[in-house]
């Protein structure tokens, strides 16, 4: 059962980490994911680089995960749990053989990210707040809208199977 | 014969993007790579994300195009040629699954960044001192270490076929 949920959920979120904001500073004005109450950070694009995905199958993907600098230097040092502050965000974008690189190997040999897809997923730290689901709030935007309650519920279900590391599937890639 | 010398090349730099740094600021105390000049910029890993890539084949890694704040402004607002200051890298890591993924899928889902792999690369934009080389300066290292000039001598060859884009393989991802 556990695997079941696991599967499904990690349809939406796996590599991913999830999360998001409503820090008295940094504020959005868009509209507030249900259950966690979340809207969009200002200004995620230009984070830190926490690490890369690339999801198969249905996702098919190429994914960043960044994070504010709390996030990034808790992720650096490896120290968990991360501090209630941090944000990680997961961007992703359509998996596309280059063209150049196609062309001069005969096949495929370089993909690169093409359009964003599979929605912006945040994650965001706070013990207090969140701790009936590991003290992190969830979130998720497509195309800039907060998506539904489903969606929300699945989150720390998936989550939760990465528990020992503060619920974040993601390392720091040095 | 261009197309032997860019797939030959392509194997070292491609999706990549390469060059290095040499500003008066933000000079580091590592050695300089041949031809070029360029030593390891201080603090890259912190820069701005432009784009994510998955390299098949040999390569075999997952990598991220960071810029320097003068390479990324360029590279979001997709104005050609990049400005003079401008330092792009090049940062990849091994291609792994991801355990938790492979078990609940039953297959490999989720590939993750593993150990850094292939070296770092840069691109270090100077239009007066690397004018014989479309204004970029190239730079890779392996395990901090400067490679050899035949590795030098191989970037522009294959960075060449990106002229319209300013020698630069990736595009800005949203």
């Amino acid at each position: 059962m556990r695997r079941m949920v696991f599967a499904r959920v990690a349809a939406a979120a796996l590599a991913g980490v999830v999360a998001c904001a409503l820090q008295a500073s940094g504020q959005s004005d868009g509209e507030a994911v249900p259950i966690f109450g979340i809207k969009m950070p200002p200004g995620y694009r230009d984070w830190g680089l926490i690490s890369v995905a690339h999801e198969e199958g249905k996702l098919n993907d190429l994914r960043a995960i960044l994070g504010n600098d709390i996030a990034v230097k808790a992720a650096r040092e490896g120290k968990l749990p991360y501090p209630d502050g941090s944000i990680v965000a997961r961007i992703a974008w359509s998996y596309e053989p280059l063209p150049e690189s196609a062309k001069a190997f005969g096949s495929a040999q370089s993909f690169v990210a093409g359009p964003p897809k599979n929605g912006v997923q945040f994650m965001v730290k706070d013990s207090t707040k969140y701790a009936s689901t590991g003290g992190w709030g969830y979130a998720q935007f497509d195309d800039g809208k907060p998506a539904g309650e489903t969606v929300h519920n699945a989150c720390f279900a998936c989550h939760e199977v990465a528990k020992e590391r503060d619920f974040v599937f993601n390392r720091y890639a040095p």
